[in-house]
């Protein structure tokens, strides 16, 4: 074959060692905080079928979905069988015997089959013949018997009600290939909520409701690659479904609280309600264009007030309108305070005085409990996602410049659209890329996020390589991570290894150390050494000397 | 939107919660150990180029290649960009300023690229003219002048130099845009050998060498699924890539060891060296048969000896070959024994010598370090994969039916596809859903393994809601996963919740017990309850009796 130059697709990423270490500490964390909150985790299926994924996402969603193909000649393969020719002669059946291998049956068979493709559907058949009379012998219809190299299928039903069994069987198993040789019905998977709400839908029946799922998993979008814009890319959900309660709303804020914590990252939480948002664009006589105030003042931050009020003009809203939104848009005091005056202002509307009453439920929880991150009402908070009706939240790093790395909300009707009205549920999502982003650029990454092996034991061969596997093992057993080089090269090259790989600790044992049942363990950083005695004096010691 | 059913494809499965801890059991275990062996981990794009897949798998596996298409309204999109218009209004270009905007600079640049047609480029128009300039700033080539509302650029190049640059810069841009246009050209990576190959040829030049990296990630496989096989299922492998030594061999079968003994799984390690399986080919005189020989007697527990034989001389070896073969099939003793028989019969073969010697060596590693498993040498294990060439492994679960639970070989020229030739490896794979069914089939998965909420307090409500919540944050901060009822409905529906989630312990502060300052601890499994005192008494007290 010849010779290629290996590449990766555009907008897609490997993760090294040294970067997998690193994400890792940021998932495990999370998934640390997620389980202590009762979330459970849960895996979809890359693919899911494209009747899933289309209309989820807007229009320009739909071009962005990676649709699947089966190889061609998969598919061939499996257009290629006439479903209704197959199973007529699928067996000879007669009363009590199915006898599977007679030439005469065979005959018949293979010779309908091989009219279609005459190369892969010797596998095929001969793959469901055996699924046929496996779950023949399985529902005990037949039963097997076995004589020298014949072998025969016996029951007791009569033939022609065997016969429609085995009929049914196959015709069960062609529709399932040709539903799935149907092809291009696939696409990978573009966020984590819509099979979420597919699952949920799904699997309604199994499921204890509230639901409390976490999903961490990667995402494909045919997006244009860009800086940060990858093509390929985790994200980091959790949700509950299937409660009202604002309980829920208080756990995921005590979650970006430790999450965040624990990362070691000063976050802002921004939290508003949709409600209240739908308010404000009724009280000022536009409640069927909320979706286009919220996309204009959810620019506030980035393009200025000025800008905000022009665009909210060209999309329709008057003159006096806006000017009835200035008081709003620049709100101040503290979340209490600015909740009192936006309730004042919107009192005429049902919907928004709902909102400030969950708003404002949400700040008592969070009261009542304490969080150590500051939250801010920012009534100027949008989010763009349409299927959100109550809370929405957003999470600013403090100290790093970067678009929110935490962000979601509450919905009332996600599942509806695969026919489960009513489910409401609250979520939100880590941006993995941006979190480890955030902590490359603070050097947030503690030491041991980086280290895989702590000791790197030198290799000199013999007697002296043997002497180390066995010390090696003890220190395994006590949890230590080590290695030994493989070879007993030069000690140059082995203390290189050490060095790129970051190895903090070089533990000897050289002829003389063996002879004396001495190990020498030396730290790398400042080049400080310690000698032990081989046994117990090692196995406990070390773990004063060796610290990561 | 219409109402959907929503399904996922064939062959694909959802993870419950049940099962995704259990699966995220195997997997840490596996993970832990492969670390303390200091393995590093690696994740690859689940796209590659299909020509880092074509041709890897033989033809059948290239038929089960998934393929990868763009929506083709994405394809169109980009094809449809007419560039010339990019450069209309990119800026103006002058000795100091850039004016991208003048006529001149338009028509040069426009007709360098292609005459696509206008549609979407507004977007695309305005993402490249702002990468550009950032580059050019982020460069230093030109810095920005904010002027009221009049952005100008200036450097200090000439003219002509500077619009080279940016010329270079934008052709760079749709280059890759032509490119990633042409689509059809991406698979759903199959393994995770040939990705991991790739990926060493790639970086060769960043690897620190010998190269010890792990890799779980998913795998797809346009198979017809049946029982058992999926069209997406997990691979777990584990390589070190870059060495000859057997030390290598030695840290796998650790490592199976401790896999398998920390997951409470007996097995049987079947171990063979494919060298000493060309010796025994070039011995009965068929080298250039060697596959064929393999292959068949691969097939001696399946099928047995009489068959084997059969097969062999259908695969063209002759009688007295076959007969030559029989002592060395029936090889009994242990293993050392074996391996002196066996040397001793192809004693005029340099490469099974050679083979004999590796085994020897590897056994010479594993008596010295001790491991627990069981290890045998069977000379009727050949394992499929042709790439291998030296010490060949599989393991069997011993209390379970079922195939190999794990396998792997050393391989000496697995990146030499890719341009990177003599790269001698060894790796093995761990099956994550056959372990998991052996674990679900014997009752291994320990308790605390499928748990995740340790303790659900019942919801009241009001005050001991609050109260609740506040006792709740002080157990997370002691590590206890819990989680409250989120309304305050009827007693029995929270029990409910607690059984069909299988939480162990229940909480229960009532209007009573707040007003006491206590707090009621119930073990569900057998009722009993303690009562604590909020606080210390609680904290503390509760390690005693919560037992997971």
């Amino acid at each position: 074959m010849a010779k290629q130059v290996p590449s990766i697709p555009n907008g897609t990423r490997d993760f090294s060692p040294e970067v997998m270490l690193r994400r890792n500490y940021i998932f495990d964390t999370i998934r640390d905080v997620f389980s202590k909150y009762g979330f459970m985790p849960l895996e979809t299926p890359a693919m899911e079928n494209l009747s899933t994924l289309m209309g989820k996402y807007g229009e320009e969603g739909d071009k962005l979905l990676f649709r699947i193909l089966d190889s061609g000649d998969f598919i061939k393969k499996y257009k290629a069988v006439k479903v209704e020719e197959l199973f007529t002669t699928i067996k000879r059946l007669n009363k009590n015997c199915i006898e599977l291998k007679s030439e005469k049956v065979q005959k018949t068979l293979i010779k309908r089959f091989l009219d279609y493709q005459p190369k892969d559907n010797k596998e095929l058949l001969a793959d469901i013949k055996r699924e046929v009379v496996d779950e023949l012998l399985n529902e005990g219809i037949v039963r097997k018997i076995v004589n020298n190299n014949d072998v025969k299928y016996e029951g007791s039903l009569a033939k022609e009600d065997l016969k429609k069994i085995v009929q049914e069987k196959v015709r069960e198993k062609f529709k399932a290939i040709a539903k799935d040789a149907v092809g291009y019905e696939r696409g990978l998977r573009y966020d984590l909520t819509v099979p979420f709400a597919r699952y949920v839908v799904q699997h309604q029946s199994e499921i204890t409701f509230p639901f409390k799922r976490y999903q961490i998993q990667p995402v494909w979008r045919a997006d244009r690659p860009q800086k940060g814009r990858y093509r390929e890319f985790y994200q980091c959900d959790v949700d509950v479904i299937g409660s009202t309660s604002m309980i829920s709303e208080l756990e995921l804020i005590q979650i970006v609280d430790e999450v965040f914590r624990r990362l070691g990252i000063r976050v802002l939480l921004k939290i508003n309600n949709r409600k209240i948002l739908y308010g404000i664009a009724e009280t000022i006589g536009f409640a069927d264009k909320m979706i286009d105030i919220t996309v204009a003042i959810d620019k506030l931050d980035k393009i200025g007030l000025e800008a905000v009020n022009a665009e909210l003009q060209e999309r329709g809203i008057s003159a006096e309108a806006v000017e009835m939104l200035q008081p709003i848009l620049s709100l101040e005091g503290t979340n209490r305070e600015k909740l009192a005056k936006i309730a004042q202002i919107i009192s005429g509307s049902e919907t928004g005085l709902k909102g400030v009453d969950e708003m404002s439920r949400v700040l008592d929880y969070v009261e009542a409990v304490g969080v150590e991150l500051p939250i801010e009402l920012d009534l100027s908070l949008a989010r763009g996602l349409n299927y959100y009706t109550g809370a929405i939240f957003e999470v600013k790093a403090l100290d790093y410049q970067i678009g929110s790395i935490s962000g979601g909300g509450r919905y009332d009707d996600l599942t509806g659209i695969f026919g489960l009205p009513g489910m409401s549920g609250v979520g939100i999502s880590f941006g993995a890329d941006r979190i480890y982003d955030v902590m490359l650029g603070l050097d947030l990454f503690p030491n041991d996020a980086q280290t895989t092996t702590e000791v790197l034991f030198v290799n000199f061969g013999g007697a002296e390589e043997i002497e180390s596997l066995k010390v090696m093992r003890k220190l395994r057993e006590r949890g230590y991570k080590c290695e030994i080089y493989p070879e007993a090269v030069k000690m140059k090259k082995q203390m290189d290894y050490a060095n790129r790989r970051a190895i903090p600790y070089v533990a000897i044992i050289g002829e003389s150390e063996r002879a004396d049942g001495k190990v020498v363990i030396k730290r790398m950083s400042d080049g400080t050494q310690n000698v032990y005695s081989v046994g117990e004096e090692l196995e406990n010691g070390l773990q004063d000397f060796v610290v990561i």
